[in-house]
């Protein structure tokens, strides 16, 4: 049952005048609910508590913290099919897909719990001698995360930023993006359910309904140490100079937008045109285009073989249908730059949707050179949707041209044969300083929830290319090292103890033991 | 021989009209030696070199750039008295000193090195299976270290901050500090020799000659990816809010102020009031109070413990003579802001020097109560130079809030019995939450040059608690991640090959190995 409340800790709490509601997409209708936006007062409740949590929460055991990962995905297991209709509704995607980032937001929280089980990610580090010093990392305070709008499971209320935070030992207020919000409800029901159950502090998590407004009282709020954001450029940038103005700067974790440029080399062109067209239609296409790592730039040498690649690529979109977009906001935006796109000089539009309704949105593909796109900065602009740029170069040097002219970017591909990949060692060079991963032969969409995967990437991909919101490290995001010097063993945390009762791995004069 | 150059890499310049002096503290007068202040062409052209550098350098071998660091030491130390006199005229401090600081910087040095050639340091992850997902940390591009006043050598032109971004595969343009430009001359000459008889390429170190508006132009230039500074809160934080307003913001690392709070817990203060005294008069008297990690501040229970303890502190410290500061605006800076302190409304000189020249500086002691304390943040402003408040608390509960009432500090530490320690748990957890480095029993000054040291800490020490400016560590700052996808292996680096040529720890597939 959606009822339209915040959660300031365990209590619900409306006090605010202004509601909102969540809009349906793919019945193009509004839905009944209205949820009460928060008030100035009810942001500084929710961190005032958090700070009173984190008093608590900083000292909870990792085992502990696990059973609260662990419970909050059984939780969200538990809220069935609501769950799933409700996401679908709220953000047009179909229940299928729902499902399967329910399962990912699940195992997201599992990973972390199992890393919280493990317990080495301290990384602790002790030297004796005189004086005795000994380190680990020890969490930073209450955080802030932004739901994002096309996750609304796996990065939002559970999701990524909130499962690192709360493993790192710091309390969370989630702002719940707008267009989910009785998702956000019932997760945020599910997490509180958890912390109950697994004795968790009262204030551990809190979620808030509101705009831009909510979202600035809880940056600037001095409480505050600490924020996640997946979004647009503008949103985390935005966010970025706002947390740089405090009286207390705090890190911005906002991995922003890409265009996850793919370079398809010579060999492999003229090897399989076709079936590279089918493979990046389908890549285009996924989830109508709406995920971070879409392939919106395509570059190859010009010629008969890239012809061909654009030819069924174009085919391979037009046949597909359109699909429900995640609001009509984000569905209007879509054909707004794909529209500026279309619209530049030197732009040949390879294929362009007949018609789409208000909030579908279909496949389509520009083309342009070179040298029109080393020239107009506006050409390597992220269009959020299934759109992509193809860019032909007239030779090798062209094609590290347009290496060198891309911004920061989360992903570069190269599809390519294994001796020409070889041969085209500085083109990857290249494009290593501008991505944060580089991937061969495959496709940009679909990040694997693994130790190793870096999801992040330099400005303007992120705010701060050392940090990634997929993946265990994500939890490194969150925590600053501590050092104790001389320290008496009954004071010293467990981690540093001499007889390491945990057992995890440590750094101890130098050498890795166990 | 000192000849008041520029180094753009090994290229030595001097293209700008403007010069500047040295001057020796010590004799009261300037050096003869004239240095050229780089013009904004100079600063680009370093980075344009440093990039150009970088394309080479970030393949370096761990071994070949281990070698480069290991010589670097090797010049500096080749450089005999002609630096320890050098950097003795320019600073005012004792040559025992600058030959102890000369140590510890090769020492660092020489541990970057090791670090190196075990190599773990990359933190590779490799997740087998599909997709294949393998990451390590890479070097993010092109440095600027700013010298700084109060450590000619171990934080200055070879210091731990360009020690580190060597290391982690980053070159290097360091802005010398004005106070002392022939011993950065003679430093970046070394350093240069190093570069070349270890074939590194041209560019991988600069070094240019100027003050704040050669500073800022290096900061904001394009290809600067990240910045390393020690110094004062007002110049750090300068940096920092210009390199958030680049069109690309980048990190600074920026150690500033601290107070470094001393608690001295009833029973060790009433065993040993005036060993306590002498221990602590040493501390702020230490190299004329000139440490970030100088003890500004004493908190206590009031009694005749207490008493003692400020009557012997203050006896010490006028026992001792005055010191000649590091130049004449810091000793100028010192006596104003010693000053403004002593005007403070509820504060009672316990200790003033009679008489000072203008360039030196005597130990010097206020007292105040926890009430005048908690409501005057001037009282917590750092006075830099050989000062220390004392605070008297009536009771344990007003101790923490003086406590809660403490900006983020390098330091706290914690002057104790066992037992009363244990049993003050509350408020160290407190103290866990303001500081970077918690000591039990000790002094601050002196900061251990290891695996475990952390060096920052929380807003204002530094700008980002995340990161430490000493031990090994240290390298953290000036890495990101880089994630590789189904990667040919011939195109893998050695640290993320199947085979683990280089022998080092890795986490593969979620289970340490090497």
């Amino acid at each position: 049952m959606v009822e339209g409340v915040n959660f300031i800790g365990k209590t619900t709490s409306c006090e605010g005048a202004q509601t909102f509601r969540a809009y349906d997409p793919q019945k193009n209708k509004e839905l009944s609910e209205q949820f009460s936006i928060a008030t100035r007062q009810e942001v500084g409740q929710s961190l005032q508590k958090a700070q009173e949590a984190f008093l608590a929460y900083r000292h909870v055991s990792g085992h502990r913290k696990a059973d609260f990962l662990d419970q909050i995905a059984e939780e969200i297991m538990g809220l069935g099919n609501e769950l799933v209709e409700r996401a679908s509704a709220e953000s047009g995607l179909p229940t299928g897909r729902i499902e399967g980032e329910r399962g990912r937001a699940c195992n997201q929280l599992k990973m972390f719990a199992d890393l919280l089980r493990e317990g080495s990610w301290v990384d602790a580090r002790i030297d004796k001698g005189e004086p005795d010093v000994r380190r680990m990392l020890v969490p930073l305070g209450p955080v802030v995360v932004f739901g994002a709008s096309n996750f609304p499971l796996a990065f939002s209320t559970a999701g990524g930023d909130t499962a690192s935070a709360l493993a790192a030992g710091c309390p969370v207020v989630v702002k719940g993006h707008e267009s989910h919000p009785g998702t956000n409800e019932l997760v945020s029901g599910a997490i509180i359910k958890a912390a109950q159950k697994t004795e968790m502090p009262d204030g551990v998590f809190s979620s808030l309904n509101g705009g831009p407004e909510v979202g600035g009282d809880l940056v600037r709020h001095p409480l505050t140490k600490a924020v996640g954001f997946t979004g647009s450029f503008s949103g985390g940038k935005a966010i970025f100079d706002m947390a740089q103005q405090r009286d207390e700067p705090i890190p911005v974790y906002a991995e922003m937008g890409s265009v996850n440029p793919v370079f398809l080399l010579d060999d492999k062109l003229a090897a399989s045109a076709e079936e590279l067209a089918e493979q990046y239609a389908g890549s285009v296409n996924l989830g109508v285009g709406q995920f971070c790592t879409n392939p919106g730039l395509i570059i190859a040498k010009e010629g008969s073989d890239l012809d061909t690649f654009k030819k069924v690529l174009a085919e391979k979109l037009n046949d597909n249908p359109t699909g429900c977009m995640l609001s009509p906001k984000i569905s209007k935006s879509y054909k707004q730059q794909r529209t500026r796109m279309f619209e530049q000089s030197g732009i040949e539009v390879v294929a362009a949707p007949e018609e789409e309704s208000q909030t579908r949105g279909a496949g389509a593909v520009a083309a342009t050179t070179a040298e029109y796109f080393i020239s107009n900065e506006k050409l390597g602009e992220e269009v959020f949707g299934p759109f992509t740029l193809v860019v032909s170069c007239s030779d090798d040097a062209q094609m590290h041209q347009v290496a060198n002219s891309l911004e920061g970017q989360l992903t570069v591909t190269f599809m390519g044969e294994d001796e020409e990949l070889a041969d085209r060692k500085l083109l990857i060079d290249t494009c290593r300083e501008k991505a944060g991963r580089i991937i061969f032969n495959g496709v940009p969409t679909g990040v694997r929830v693994c130790q190793a995967m870096h999801h992040g990437g330099p400005f303007p991909a992120t705010i701060d290319s050392k940090f990634t919101s997929v993946g265990t490290t994500a939890i490194e995001r969150f925590v600053r090292p501590v050092a104790f010097q001389d320290c008496p063993e009954i004071l010293l945390p467990d981690e540093l103890k001499d007889d390491n009762p945990l057992g995890i791995h440590r750094i101890v004069d130098g050498n890795l033991t166990r």
